[in-house]
Protein backbone atom coordinates (compact mmCIF):
# COMPACT_ATOMS: atom_id res chain seq x y z
CA UNK A 1 0.00 0.00 0.00
CA UNK A 2 1.66 3.69 -0.72
CA UNK A 3 1.28 5.99 1.33
CA UNK A 4 0.94 9.95 0.62
CA UNK A 5 3.82 12.00 0.50
CA UNK A 6 2.02 15.30 0.69
CA UNK A 7 0.92 16.57 4.39
CA UNK A 8 -0.02 20.08 3.15
CA UNK A 9 -2.87 21.16 0.93
CA UNK A 10 -1.78 20.81 -2.83
CA UNK A 11 -1.21 24.62 -4.67
CA UNK A 12 -3.62 24.54 -7.61
CA UNK A 13 -4.46 26.77 -10.18
CA UNK A 14 -8.55 27.58 -9.97
CA UNK A 15 -10.53 27.49 -12.98
CA UNK A 16 -14.41 27.21 -13.55
CA UNK A 17 -17.14 27.60 -10.68
CA UNK A 18 -17.40 27.01 -7.26
CA UNK A 19 -21.28 26.43 -6.59
CA UNK A 20 -23.63 29.49 -6.80
CA UNK A 21 -25.21 31.42 -4.96
CA UNK A 22 -28.15 31.27 -3.59
CA UNK A 23 -30.94 33.56 -4.82
CA UNK A 24 -32.97 35.68 -2.24
CA UNK A 25 -36.37 34.06 -1.44
CA UNK A 26 -34.70 30.09 -1.26
CA UNK A 27 -34.59 29.33 2.30
CA UNK A 28 -30.42 27.15 2.41
CA UNK A 29 -31.32 23.54 4.49
CA UNK A 30 -28.56 24.46 6.76
CA UNK A 31 -28.84 28.03 7.12
CA UNK A 32 -30.54 29.13 10.72
CA UNK A 33 -33.86 29.76 9.29
CA UNK A 34 -33.56 26.14 7.03
CA UNK A 35 -32.77 24.47 10.39
CA UNK A 36 -35.90 26.34 12.04
CA UNK A 37 -37.98 25.50 9.06
CA UNK A 38 -36.62 22.06 8.94
CA UNK A 39 -37.57 21.46 12.81
CA UNK A 40 -41.29 22.90 12.51
CA UNK A 41 -42.22 20.61 9.73
CA UNK A 42 -40.68 17.59 11.27
CA UNK A 43 -42.80 18.12 14.92
CA UNK A 44 -46.17 18.98 12.39
CA UNK A 45 -45.92 15.46 10.88
CA UNK A 46 -45.06 16.48 7.25
CA UNK A 47 -41.38 14.44 7.27
CA UNK A 48 -43.05 11.26 6.48
CA UNK A 49 -40.73 10.82 3.04
CA UNK A 50 -37.66 12.83 3.74
CA UNK A 51 -36.17 10.12 5.99
CA UNK A 52 -35.74 7.31 3.30
CA UNK A 53 -35.31 9.86 0.21
CA UNK A 54 -32.70 11.65 2.71
CA UNK A 55 -30.68 8.63 3.25
CA UNK A 56 -30.77 8.30 -0.83
CA UNK A 57 -29.55 11.43 -1.43
CA UNK A 58 -26.72 11.96 -4.50
CA UNK A 59 -25.07 14.17 -6.32
CA UNK A 60 -25.59 14.27 -10.55
CA UNK A 61 -23.17 12.54 -11.36
CA UNK A 62 -23.04 14.34 -14.59
CA UNK A 63 -23.86 17.87 -15.62
CA UNK A 64 -26.83 16.67 -17.62
CA UNK A 65 -28.04 13.62 -15.10
CA UNK A 66 -30.41 16.07 -12.78
CA UNK A 67 -33.13 13.86 -14.17
CA UNK A 68 -32.07 10.45 -13.99
CA UNK A 69 -30.03 10.97 -10.21
CA UNK A 70 -33.54 12.00 -9.52
CA UNK A 71 -34.66 8.92 -9.76
CA UNK A 72 -32.03 7.20 -9.17
CA UNK A 73 -32.54 8.38 -5.05
CA UNK A 74 -36.26 7.01 -5.28
CA UNK A 75 -35.52 3.71 -6.39
CA UNK A 76 -33.05 3.82 -3.99
CA UNK A 77 -35.34 5.13 -1.30
CA UNK A 78 -38.18 2.40 -2.63
CA UNK A 79 -35.34 -0.43 -2.29
CA UNK A 80 -36.40 -0.94 -5.92
CA UNK A 81 -33.85 -3.81 -6.64
CA UNK A 82 -32.04 -3.53 -10.02
CA UNK A 83 -31.72 -7.04 -10.33
CA UNK A 84 -28.27 -6.60 -11.93
CA UNK A 85 -25.05 -6.26 -10.56
CA UNK A 86 -23.92 -2.64 -9.89
CA UNK A 87 -20.16 -3.40 -8.41
CA UNK A 88 -18.71 -6.06 -6.80
CA UNK A 89 -21.51 -8.50 -5.50
CA UNK A 90 -24.54 -5.57 -5.08
CA UNK A 91 -27.43 -4.60 -6.57
CA UNK A 92 -27.98 -1.00 -6.54
CA UNK A 93 -29.08 1.95 -8.32
CA UNK A 94 -27.02 4.19 -10.39
CA UNK A 95 -27.68 6.45 -13.42
CA UNK A 96 -26.36 3.44 -15.53
CA UNK A 97 -28.96 0.81 -14.21
CA UNK A 98 -31.73 3.20 -14.97
CA UNK A 99 -30.93 2.37 -18.37
CA UNK A 100 -33.80 0.81 -20.83
CA UNK A 101 -33.14 1.49 -24.00
CA UNK A 102 -29.31 2.24 -24.66
CA UNK A 103 -30.62 6.08 -23.89
CA UNK A 104 -27.65 6.71 -21.83
CA UNK A 105 -25.36 8.49 -24.09
CA UNK A 106 -27.77 10.78 -25.44
CA UNK A 107 -29.13 11.66 -22.04
CA UNK A 108 -25.24 12.58 -21.16
CA UNK A 109 -25.49 14.94 -24.20
CA UNK A 110 -29.11 16.81 -23.68
CA UNK A 111 -30.56 15.14 -20.61
CA UNK A 112 -34.33 13.83 -20.60
CA UNK A 113 -37.59 15.06 -21.10
CA UNK A 114 -40.50 15.05 -18.70
CA UNK A 115 -42.27 12.35 -20.59
CA UNK A 116 -39.03 10.79 -21.18
CA UNK A 117 -38.24 10.15 -17.38
CA UNK A 118 -41.95 9.00 -16.28
CA UNK A 119 -40.89 6.19 -19.03
CA UNK A 120 -37.73 5.56 -17.43
CA UNK A 121 -39.17 5.28 -14.09
CA UNK A 122 -41.87 2.92 -15.05
CA UNK A 123 -39.65 0.99 -16.99
CA UNK A 124 -37.57 0.34 -14.09
CA UNK A 125 -40.38 -0.99 -11.85
CA UNK A 126 -42.21 2.71 -10.44
CA UNK A 127 -45.79 2.98 -10.43
CA UNK A 128 -46.22 7.03 -11.66
CA UNK A 129 -48.77 8.91 -11.85
CA UNK A 130 -47.50 12.45 -14.06
CA UNK A 131 -49.02 15.86 -14.32
CA UNK A 132 -48.28 18.36 -16.54
CA UNK A 133 -48.14 21.82 -14.70
CA UNK A 134 -50.81 22.74 -18.09
CA UNK A 135 -52.96 19.71 -16.42
CA UNK A 136 -53.32 20.30 -13.14
CA UNK A 137 -53.68 23.29 -10.97
CA UNK A 138 -52.48 24.54 -8.27
CA UNK A 139 -54.62 23.23 -5.39
CA UNK A 140 -54.19 19.59 -6.55
CA UNK A 141 -50.56 19.96 -6.20
CA UNK A 142 -50.61 21.29 -2.99
CA UNK A 143 -52.69 18.42 -2.31
CA UNK A 144 -50.50 15.66 -3.50
CA UNK A 145 -47.18 17.72 -1.52
CA UNK A 146 -49.23 17.49 1.89
CA UNK A 147 -49.66 13.65 0.92
CA UNK A 148 -46.57 12.31 -0.14
CA UNK A 149 -44.87 14.43 3.18
CA UNK A 150 -47.81 13.54 5.48
CA UNK A 151 -48.51 10.11 5.16
CA UNK A 152 -46.26 6.48 5.27
CA UNK A 153 -47.65 6.41 1.78
CA UNK A 154 -44.66 4.85 0.24
CA UNK A 155 -44.75 7.82 -2.43
CA UNK A 156 -42.16 10.19 -3.36
CA UNK A 157 -42.70 13.83 -5.77
CA UNK A 158 -40.16 14.51 -8.66
CA UNK A 159 -40.14 18.18 -10.04
CA UNK A 160 -39.59 19.18 -13.52
CA UNK A 161 -38.88 23.32 -13.63
CA UNK A 162 -37.08 25.93 -14.88
CA UNK A 163 -34.17 27.09 -12.81
CA UNK A 164 -34.75 30.99 -14.00
CA UNK A 165 -38.14 30.73 -12.08
CA UNK A 166 -36.51 30.57 -9.08
CA UNK A 167 -33.72 33.17 -9.70
CA UNK A 168 -31.34 30.53 -9.72
CA UNK A 169 -28.80 30.24 -13.28
CA UNK A 170 -29.30 27.80 -15.74
CA UNK A 171 -32.30 25.65 -17.68
CA UNK A 172 -34.45 22.88 -16.78
CA UNK A 173 -34.51 20.78 -13.98
CA UNK A 174 -35.04 18.15 -12.30
CA UNK A 175 -35.51 17.38 -8.08
CA UNK A 176 -37.00 14.92 -5.98
CA UNK A 177 -39.24 16.74 -2.90
CA UNK A 178 -37.88 16.00 0.54
CA UNK A 179 -40.80 18.02 2.71
CA UNK A 180 -43.55 19.92 2.72
CA UNK A 181 -44.17 23.12 5.55
CA UNK A 182 -47.98 23.42 5.70
CA UNK A 183 -48.03 26.45 7.63
CA UNK A 184 -45.54 28.40 5.70
CA UNK A 185 -46.43 26.51 2.86
CA UNK A 186 -42.87 25.76 1.98
CA UNK A 187 -40.89 22.63 0.02
CA UNK A 188 -37.82 21.22 0.48
CA UNK A 189 -36.18 20.76 -2.52
CA UNK A 190 -33.30 18.10 -2.57
CA UNK A 191 -31.44 19.77 -5.11
CA UNK A 192 -29.22 16.51 -7.19
CA UNK A 193 -27.06 19.76 -8.37
CA UNK A 194 -25.35 19.78 -4.91
CA UNK A 195 -22.18 21.19 -6.71
CA UNK A 196 -24.11 24.22 -7.49
CA UNK A 197 -26.64 24.63 -4.84
CA UNK A 198 -27.20 23.12 -1.43
CA UNK A 199 -30.86 21.83 -0.72
CA UNK A 200 -33.44 24.53 -0.31
CA UNK A 201 -37.12 25.26 0.75
CA UNK A 202 -39.07 27.24 -1.44
CA UNK A 203 -42.61 28.38 -1.40
CA UNK A 204 -45.29 26.12 -3.36
CA UNK A 205 -46.35 29.09 -4.93
CA UNK A 206 -43.11 30.24 -6.70
CA UNK A 207 -42.03 26.27 -7.60
CA UNK A 208 -45.72 26.08 -9.15
CA UNK A 209 -44.76 28.70 -11.27
CA UNK A 210 -41.35 27.59 -12.40
CA UNK A 211 -43.16 24.61 -13.49
CA UNK A 212 -44.94 26.49 -15.75
CA UNK A 213 -42.58 27.33 -18.55
CA UNK A 214 -42.40 25.37 -21.40
CA UNK A 215 -39.54 22.89 -22.53
CA UNK A 216 -37.97 24.27 -25.69
CA UNK A 217 -37.28 20.83 -26.85
CA UNK A 218 -40.55 19.81 -26.42
CA UNK A 219 -42.36 22.94 -26.34
CA UNK A 220 -44.61 21.80 -23.49
CA UNK A 221 -44.93 22.84 -19.46
CA UNK A 222 -42.94 21.23 -16.78
CA UNK A 223 -44.24 19.50 -14.10
CA UNK A 224 -44.10 16.66 -11.96
CA UNK A 225 -45.09 12.88 -11.10
CA UNK A 226 -45.67 10.72 -8.30
CA UNK A 227 -43.69 7.57 -8.02
CA UNK A 228 -44.55 4.44 -5.49
CA UNK A 229 -43.36 0.72 -5.75
CA UNK A 230 -45.73 -1.29 -7.91
CA UNK A 231 -47.64 -3.84 -6.33
CA UNK B 1 -33.83 12.60 -28.42
CA UNK B 2 -34.57 9.13 -28.09
CA UNK B 3 -37.32 8.19 -26.24
CA UNK B 4 -37.72 4.71 -24.39
CA UNK B 5 -39.67 1.22 -25.86
CA UNK B 6 -40.14 -0.03 -22.42
CA UNK B 7 -42.80 0.88 -20.57
CA UNK B 8 -43.23 -2.00 -18.25
CA UNK B 9 -40.24 -3.25 -15.99
CA UNK B 10 -37.51 -5.45 -17.58
CA UNK B 11 -36.99 -9.10 -16.28
CA UNK B 12 -33.83 -9.55 -15.47
CA UNK B 13 -32.21 -12.59 -13.62
CA UNK B 14 -31.10 -11.74 -10.35
CA UNK B 15 -27.25 -12.26 -9.63
CA UNK B 16 -25.49 -10.69 -6.43
CA UNK B 17 -26.79 -9.30 -3.31
CA UNK B 18 -29.33 -6.64 -2.78
CA UNK B 19 -28.56 -5.21 0.84
CA UNK B 20 -27.98 -6.84 4.03
CA UNK B 21 -29.96 -6.90 6.80
CA UNK B 22 -28.80 -4.58 9.46
CA UNK B 23 -28.02 -6.38 12.94
CA UNK B 24 -30.14 -6.13 16.21
CA UNK B 25 -28.69 -3.30 18.16
CA UNK B 26 -28.72 -1.23 15.13
CA UNK B 27 -31.11 1.17 15.10
CA UNK B 28 -31.96 1.78 11.44
CA UNK B 29 -32.08 5.86 10.39
CA UNK B 30 -35.87 5.39 9.03
CA UNK B 31 -37.46 3.14 11.19
CA UNK B 32 -40.16 4.19 13.72
CA UNK B 33 -37.45 4.08 16.34
CA UNK B 34 -35.05 5.75 14.46
CA UNK B 35 -37.24 8.57 13.65
CA UNK B 36 -37.83 8.83 17.42
CA UNK B 37 -34.07 8.80 18.39
CA UNK B 38 -33.71 11.71 15.51
CA UNK B 39 -36.50 13.98 16.70
CA UNK B 40 -34.75 13.80 20.38
CA UNK B 41 -31.30 14.51 19.28
CA UNK B 42 -32.67 17.30 17.50
CA UNK B 43 -34.94 18.88 20.47
CA UNK B 44 -31.39 18.64 22.57
CA UNK B 45 -29.69 20.51 19.99
CA UNK B 46 -27.14 17.42 19.30
CA UNK B 47 -27.50 17.51 15.36
CA UNK B 48 -25.28 20.70 14.47
CA UNK B 49 -23.31 18.83 12.70
CA UNK B 50 -26.03 17.02 10.88
CA UNK B 51 -26.94 19.50 8.26
CA UNK B 52 -24.13 20.65 5.99
CA UNK B 53 -23.39 16.52 6.13
CA UNK B 54 -26.73 15.31 5.39
CA UNK B 55 -26.56 17.82 2.73
CA UNK B 56 -23.12 15.68 1.00
CA UNK B 57 -24.41 11.88 2.13
CA UNK B 58 -22.87 10.04 -0.48
CA UNK B 59 -22.59 6.07 -1.68
CA UNK B 60 -19.07 5.54 -1.88
CA UNK B 61 -18.44 4.90 -5.30
CA UNK B 62 -16.44 1.39 -5.19
CA UNK B 63 -16.46 -1.29 -2.85
CA UNK B 64 -13.01 -0.11 -1.39
CA UNK B 65 -13.91 3.64 -1.35
CA UNK B 66 -15.25 3.89 1.83
CA UNK B 67 -12.45 6.05 3.33
CA UNK B 68 -12.23 8.32 0.41
CA UNK B 69 -15.91 8.74 0.16
CA UNK B 70 -16.14 9.64 3.76
CA UNK B 71 -13.55 12.06 3.18
CA UNK B 72 -15.25 13.86 -0.06
CA UNK B 73 -18.77 13.96 2.45
CA UNK B 74 -16.36 15.65 4.63
CA UNK B 75 -14.41 17.90 2.55
CA UNK B 76 -17.94 19.11 0.68
CA UNK B 77 -19.89 19.71 3.95
CA UNK B 78 -17.04 22.14 4.72
CA UNK B 79 -16.71 23.60 1.31
CA UNK B 80 -13.69 23.09 0.84
CA UNK B 81 -12.79 24.23 -2.95
CA UNK B 82 -10.62 21.58 -4.86
CA UNK B 83 -9.38 24.13 -7.09
CA UNK B 84 -9.42 21.83 -9.70
CA UNK B 85 -12.67 20.83 -12.10
CA UNK B 86 -14.52 18.10 -11.35
CA UNK B 87 -17.05 18.25 -14.64
CA UNK B 88 -18.45 20.70 -16.74
CA UNK B 89 -17.51 23.83 -14.98
CA UNK B 90 -17.61 23.05 -11.51
CA UNK B 91 -15.16 22.65 -8.88
CA UNK B 92 -16.20 19.79 -6.67
CA UNK B 93 -14.75 17.08 -4.62
CA UNK B 94 -15.42 13.39 -5.91
CA UNK B 95 -13.53 10.28 -4.78
CA UNK B 96 -11.06 10.78 -7.69
CA UNK B 97 -10.32 14.58 -6.55
CA UNK B 98 -9.07 13.37 -3.50
CA UNK B 99 -6.07 11.82 -4.82
CA UNK B 100 -2.66 13.61 -3.66
CA UNK B 101 -0.37 11.08 -5.16
CA UNK B 102 -1.36 9.08 -7.83
CA UNK B 103 -3.15 6.51 -5.22
CA UNK B 104 -6.42 5.87 -6.67
CA UNK B 105 -5.87 2.94 -8.31
CA UNK B 106 -4.15 0.96 -5.66
CA UNK B 107 -7.25 2.13 -2.94
CA UNK B 108 -9.61 1.46 -5.36
CA UNK B 109 -7.96 -2.30 -5.04
CA UNK B 110 -7.03 -2.96 -1.46
CA UNK B 111 -9.07 0.70 0.17
CA UNK B 112 -6.91 2.54 2.62
CA UNK B 113 -5.55 2.50 6.05
CA UNK B 114 -6.78 4.39 8.91
CA UNK B 115 -2.81 6.52 8.91
CA UNK B 116 -3.45 7.18 4.97
CA UNK B 117 -6.72 8.30 5.17
CA UNK B 118 -5.29 10.98 7.43
CA UNK B 119 -3.09 12.05 5.61
CA UNK B 120 -5.10 12.35 2.05
CA UNK B 121 -7.21 14.48 4.45
CA UNK B 122 -4.43 17.00 5.30
CA UNK B 123 -3.58 17.29 1.72
CA UNK B 124 -7.22 18.27 1.15
CA UNK B 125 -6.92 21.18 2.99
CA UNK B 126 -8.45 19.96 6.15
CA UNK B 127 -7.11 20.17 9.53
CA UNK B 128 -6.94 16.29 11.16
CA UNK B 129 -6.56 15.34 14.94
CA UNK B 130 -6.51 11.92 14.66
CA UNK B 131 -7.00 8.94 17.49
CA UNK B 132 -5.79 5.43 17.30
CA UNK B 133 -8.08 3.26 19.80
CA UNK B 134 -5.03 2.38 21.12
CA UNK B 135 -3.94 5.86 22.55
CA UNK B 136 -7.23 7.08 23.58
CA UNK B 137 -9.63 7.08 25.82
CA UNK B 138 -13.35 6.26 25.70
CA UNK B 139 -14.72 9.17 27.98
CA UNK B 140 -12.48 11.43 25.41
CA UNK B 141 -14.29 10.00 22.53
CA UNK B 142 -17.76 10.47 23.82
CA UNK B 143 -16.76 13.85 24.70
CA UNK B 144 -15.29 14.57 21.32
CA UNK B 145 -18.62 13.20 19.72
CA UNK B 146 -20.77 15.44 22.32
CA UNK B 147 -18.57 18.13 21.08
CA UNK B 148 -19.02 17.82 17.12
CA UNK B 149 -22.99 17.42 17.52
CA UNK B 150 -23.68 19.74 20.37
CA UNK B 151 -21.44 22.67 18.90
CA UNK B 152 -21.35 24.68 15.38
CA UNK B 153 -17.25 23.50 15.59
CA UNK B 154 -17.20 23.13 12.26
CA UNK B 155 -16.01 19.76 13.42
CA UNK B 156 -16.84 16.31 11.51
CA UNK B 157 -15.68 12.97 12.79
CA UNK B 158 -14.85 10.02 10.99
CA UNK B 159 -14.66 6.50 11.99
CA UNK B 160 -13.09 3.45 11.17
CA UNK B 161 -14.25 0.24 12.83
CA UNK B 162 -14.44 -3.11 12.46
CA UNK B 163 -17.92 -4.57 10.87
CA UNK B 164 -17.91 -7.80 12.66
CA UNK B 165 -17.62 -5.81 15.85
CA UNK B 166 -20.60 -4.65 15.12
CA UNK B 167 -22.23 -8.25 14.11
CA UNK B 168 -22.19 -6.90 10.61
CA UNK B 169 -20.81 -8.31 7.41
CA UNK B 170 -17.11 -7.32 5.48
CA UNK B 171 -14.16 -6.39 7.09
CA UNK B 172 -12.79 -2.82 8.08
CA UNK B 173 -14.67 0.44 7.70
CA UNK B 174 -14.92 4.10 7.27
CA UNK B 175 -17.94 6.37 7.40
CA UNK B 176 -18.71 9.56 9.14
CA UNK B 177 -20.43 10.49 12.33
CA UNK B 178 -23.79 12.02 11.48
CA UNK B 179 -25.17 12.87 15.36
CA UNK B 180 -25.41 12.26 18.92
CA UNK B 181 -28.30 11.64 21.17
CA UNK B 182 -26.52 12.46 24.78
CA UNK B 183 -29.31 10.84 26.71
CA UNK B 184 -28.92 7.43 25.02
CA UNK B 185 -25.64 7.53 24.11
CA UNK B 186 -26.06 6.46 20.89
CA UNK B 187 -24.65 8.06 17.47
CA UNK B 188 -25.75 8.13 13.59
CA UNK B 189 -23.04 6.66 11.30
CA UNK B 190 -24.20 7.86 7.98
CA UNK B 191 -22.47 4.45 6.54
CA UNK B 192 -21.35 5.27 2.92
CA UNK B 193 -21.75 1.75 1.91
CA UNK B 194 -25.64 2.70 1.25
CA UNK B 195 -25.90 -0.37 -1.10
CA UNK B 196 -25.42 -2.55 2.20
CA UNK B 197 -26.88 -0.99 4.96
CA UNK B 198 -28.99 1.83 5.58
CA UNK B 199 -27.93 4.62 8.23
CA UNK B 200 -27.99 3.59 11.60
CA UNK B 201 -27.78 4.74 15.47
CA UNK B 202 -25.19 2.82 17.36
CA UNK B 203 -24.39 2.44 21.27
CA UNK B 204 -21.15 4.61 21.82
CA UNK B 205 -19.90 1.76 23.41
CA UNK B 206 -20.23 -0.32 20.64
CA UNK B 207 -18.67 1.28 18.55
CA UNK B 208 -15.92 2.01 20.88
CA UNK B 209 -15.20 -1.47 21.08
CA UNK B 210 -15.72 -2.14 17.24
CA UNK B 211 -12.44 0.09 16.86
CA UNK B 212 -10.54 -1.39 19.19
CA UNK B 213 -9.76 -4.08 16.65
CA UNK B 214 -6.89 -4.11 14.96
CA UNK B 215 -6.25 -3.20 11.03
CA UNK B 216 -4.73 -6.93 9.57
CA UNK B 217 -2.83 -4.91 7.44
CA UNK B 218 -1.06 -2.29 9.30
CA UNK B 219 -1.41 -4.39 12.84
CA UNK B 220 -2.65 -1.60 14.72
CA UNK B 221 -6.04 -0.28 16.01
CA UNK B 222 -8.37 1.56 14.02
CA UNK B 223 -9.75 4.97 15.84
CA UNK B 224 -11.68 7.93 14.61
CA UNK B 225 -10.39 11.01 13.45
CA UNK B 226 -11.68 14.97 13.38
CA UNK B 227 -11.53 17.39 10.90
CA UNK B 228 -12.29 21.01 10.36
CA UNK B 229 -11.36 23.91 7.97
CA UNK B 230 -7.85 25.09 8.06
CA UNK B 231 -7.81 28.71 8.80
Amino acid sequence: MNDCSFDIPLQVKEEGLYRRPLPKGLIAFSSVEGRAVFQQALLQGNMANYFPLIEQFTTQAEPAFCGISSLVMVLNALEIDPGRVWKGPWRWFDENLTDCCDQIPQIKKVGVSFHQLTRLARCNGLKVDAYFHSETELGLFRQQLADVARTSSGKHMIVSYSRSGLEQTGGGHFSPIGAYHAERDLVLILDVARFKYPPYWVSVTSLWQAMAEKDSLTDRSRGYFLCEKLV
